[in-house]
């Protein structure tokens, strides 16, 4: 039995579930669910994230022990990118938060454009 | 087989992945798998949310076609939140994200310690 919570503001749980619950994690988390990469690697595969939020993004997983930066002391270092143990067990979860968006897609592009339909209805009247 | 890929920036499935790996929306949706439920219910028990973000999230998640939102011609009018069918198929996803917050907080927060501690140190030199 546990009393964590993260329906409750002062949990940390709630600040667990902010870092897990987000875009480019579950981006991040699935970039590395195969294979190790640098991060100019990563900035390429995640279509759109700029450098800082990039930055940002692998910093906060590194200090929640998701991910694990090695720096190579080569000149210039070399700096990879790869899950711990704790992260790998998020990969089956965030697979299933992508495969989610991809296979309802329709239902949801069907639903936006209903709602924006009768939105721009009652506007009208 | 679909070409769609919340990878690229530019495909719609980017923007769904963007609104469920989003904290408010897990708990939104969290809230509403066993019951329907009314605005100020919502605000309670998703303790720390704001009464805009509330809006904003529920206001999003209708459009999506996630939330389905009935007013009652009452007066004043009586407005409740239910999920839709396409809603009831993230309940046991946003489950699993709950599940794991709330399961991994401690190996979460010994990262953390870690973390924070060698960042410590490799200031004082």
């Amino acid at each position: 039995m546990t009393d964590w919570d993260v329906y409750n503001k002062n949990c940390p749980t709630r600040l667990v579930l902010d870092r897990i619950a987000d875009k480019w994690t579950v981006l991040v988390v699935g970039a590395l669910a195969m294979e190790t990469k640098r991060f100019g690697q990563l900035k390429r595969e995640l279509d759109g994230i700029s450098q800082k939020m990039l930055t940002q993004t692998l910093r906060g997983l590194e200090r929640d022990g998701i991910v694990h930066r090695k720096v190579y002391p080569t000149v210039p270092p070399k700096v990879e990118y790869s899950l711990t143990a704790l992260g790998k067990t998020l990969v089956e979860l965030v697979e299933e938060v992508r495969h989610w968006s991809e296979g309802h897609i329709d239902d949801v592009q069907t639903a936006q454009k209903r709602y924006d339909v009768v939105k721009k209805q009652s506007e009208l009247i």
